[in-house]
């Protein structure tokens, strides 16, 4: 060996390596950089990968409680209306698809954003004079879920906050706080059929809100909410300079007696991203068929939310063709008897299921309007046994085998959601549990003071 | 008016607030916060949608150049073997997705990572006893993009780096740049069949880097690595500590006079995400069926990375059920033939297309081994008139009508792109109209001095 040179590099904060070069017998020989220290393996899953934190999973995982082995399980708890097959989608829709395989014509990649076609076919759907939509407007995505995950990422930075209600769907949270972006909850109030304390929200409004996330109807109250009462939600966004990130995934899904507004059409002003999809409406929810549609008639978002949604688009490439291909015969084929039925099952169930509900003591369902859920209040001072919501749906399990998520899931508890998707057989049946249950356990004023002097 | 209070509230760094509140008759109304600076609309698309940036998208965007309106338009620019219908998909393929929507039991959500019986099915499908693989190792994903999104979003924090191929598929950038994970690009070398330059893939390793992608075979190379270099691969890996995500989209896709070693099968220790799917060598690529296949027989990763993958797949909920359903069959039932028939057809393509753009003076087509592209060198030196590759595909555009991707858009400079799943006479004319281009453009060593020299 003629000579060599080592040469320590240890710049910024990498570790220090050395450059190491060999020269033997005139010929050179580099080494590379090798580290000081001997590499070690340390896999760590990223910082993101942990902040992504879904609570329903959290807390259902953490309810580790078996059914009673002599009741058949009963769950209400899955926002999946085709678990028991009392709620086919339409044959239309299914012979959609099928003609879409047959043709052979959509197995190749879309465009990010969707097929022009596509686009063209939702906008038709929802485009109306108050809120006109052009193919343009529109954007597919890998369900509802994507949309409104493009939605937050285009519109909100790490250290913003968004505005999401409380009671809420939990995926809000979950994909902002994986963005770094602060979640601000405002308060529904159960005793004006779930509207918003606007007051509460205006407040919580400040320089560094990106947008405010409207659910209606809601997941998981059932509400829907008037005209008027969306009226002054935008006014606020309006006074505040706050975009509207409108979930309306339940569009449309109200029921004979209410209306539903997309809250686009009640707006000239305040720019909007209404996130939707086939999921619940058209009952395919695993068929991961979404969108958004763009709402800016001031040029409030401007080319500049349009390209960032392109862009954000490019990542994954949108949803499955074959049910892009089939989504303009969907649209316009599947016949309104179906929606009608479908929403007159719902009714009925939430009718029958408000009904026994109300008339057990200690429980304050409050009447939903639309959607596919219910809400319902566990007045806990009368059932000093259970410590919150949770306690009393995992003893609702063992002892009942009816299974409803506790509303800590969407930040409220104190409450339970009961889903009403499910045959009325078995809505009966729960709710039979449920009152023998709470007569179980119920205890009066007198009865819950004895306990606390038990203490 | 009895009184009023304003106090100023001015924290951190939130703008000043006016807390204003009128009595009015004895009675307190409280006007909420209201911003000292009245509101604007003042609405920014994210950060990271301004990072989130497809390259192909800006050079061919950039392009704004009319095909020669005498000459039919040839495309060889899309990685879509779909566009020209002369390679469609297998029918039991088709039949498989027909039959889930027919059983009506595959319209619902799936668990977020996949129907248990399909991460069964894959698992069982790649399962050897070189890298044994079950349920609990596979994860389904949206495309093979979302599963390359999940497994650098699991492995890797803002601030780190990855080391991704040059040339190589530009998604890897644009992930990686949108989530604030620095790229940091190894060579191929055309001269090895672009093997990767394992000296230069090691220098770069240092204490940030999270992982290495290696794409095998390689878009846009057609390459495919031998088992002694995919052997050297693993020994950097393992000398150096840092995971693979092996990129294998078009596993299986080599012509038959090569073989293609799955990376997970040659290691026993250094722990791999393999992202695989059906798009390629089953032809639909717009279904969007991608996975994950978790490589770790030395609990490296362990429960860190797949609770980690676990949760980011609870973002979007995974593939379209339709597809999910249709699996099992797809991966067991499509017939041998059906594969072999599209590899023969890209090995006689790409045969041709390799001989007759070798006998193009000025061009340097490197043979390809298996999936569907072909690249080609242009030397600069020969066709003065041309800037870069950019400018040569451009003009062979507006005056051939042949559009082949500049490899800058694989971050390799002065070499183009061709695919191969164009039907023969395509490309036949194709390679006629490019022998045609550069016979026209061609300077031999003089002629490009004589050019020099006019300057
Ligand atoms: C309020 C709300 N938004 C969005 C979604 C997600 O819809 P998708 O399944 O289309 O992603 C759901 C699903 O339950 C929901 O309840
Ligand atoms: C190397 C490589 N990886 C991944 C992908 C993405 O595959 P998918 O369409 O399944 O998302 C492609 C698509 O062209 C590719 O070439």
């Amino acid at each position: 060996m003629d000579s060599y040179l080592i040469r320590v590099n240890g710049q910024g904060d990498h570790a220090p390596m050395l450059d190491v070069h060999l020269k033997t017998n005139g010929n050179s020989i580099s080494l590379g950089k090798m580290k000081a220290r001997k590499p070690r393996w340390a896999v760590r899953a990223s910082e993101m990968s942990k902040k992504t934190f879904n609570p329903v999973r959290a807390i259902v995982d953490s309810m580790k409680v078996e059914p009673n082995p002599k009741k058949a399980m009963i769950s209400l708890s899955l926002g999946d209306p085709t678990v028991f097959g009392n709620l086919p989608t339409n044959d239309e829709v299914t012979r959609a698809v099928k003609e879409v395989l047959d043709s052979g014509r959509y197995n190749g990649y879309a465009p990010s954003v969707g097929y022009q076609s596509c686009r063209e076919a939702v906008a038709a759907y929802y485009n109306c004079p108050e809120a006109p939509l052009k193919a343009q407007d529109v954007i597919l995505t890998s369900g509802c879920s994507q949309a409104i995950e493009l939605a937050l990422a285009v519109l909100a930075n790490p250290g913003q906050n968004i505005l999401v209600p409380r009671p809420g769907f939990s995926l809000y949270k979950t994909l902002a706080l994986s963005m770094g972006i602060e979640v601000k909850l405002y308060n529904l109030l159960p005793e004006k059929a779930w509207e918003i304390d606007l007051e509460h929200l205006e407040s919580l409004v400040d320089e560094k809100t990106a947008c405010l996330i409207v659910n209606n109807p809601s997941n998981p109250c059932g509400s829907v909410f008037s005209k008027n009462h969306l009226q002054k939600i935008l006014a606020v966004a309006a006074r505040q300079c706050v975009p509207i990130l409108a979930d309306e995934i339940y569009g449309d899904m109200v029921f004979a007696d209410c209306k539903y507004e997309p809250i686009a059409t009640l707006s000239t002003n305040v720019p909007i991203l209404s996130c939707g999809g086939l999921a619940k409406r058209w009952l395919v929810p695993g068929w991961r068929m979404g969108w958004i549609l763009i709402h800016d008639r001031r040029d409030i978002f401007g080319n500049e939310i349009r390209d960032g949604l392109l862009r954000l688009s490019q990542r994954i490439l949108g949803p499955c063709t074959l049910v892009q291909g089939a989504l303009e015969r969907i649209l316009q084929q599947t016949p309104p008897e179906f929606y009608h039925n479908t929403l007159s099952i719902l009714k009925s169930n939430a009718d029958l299921c408000y009904a026994a509900l109300s008339a057990i003591p200690g429980l304050q369902p409050v009447r939903p309007a639309g959607a596919m859920y219910l809400m319902v209040g566990i007045e806990m001072e009368h059932f000093p046994e259970f410590e919150n919501d949770v306690e009393f749906t995992e003893r609702l399990i063992s002892e009942q085998s009816v299974f409803c998520l506790p509303a800590s899931c969407f930040e409220y508890p104190n409450f339970f959601r009961v889903v009403i998707t499910v045959p009325e057989e078995m809505i009966l049946e729960a709710c039979g549990r449920i009152q023998e249950f709470c007569e179980m356990h119920y205890q009066g004023a007198e009865g819950a003071q004895d306990l606390e002097c038990d203490k």
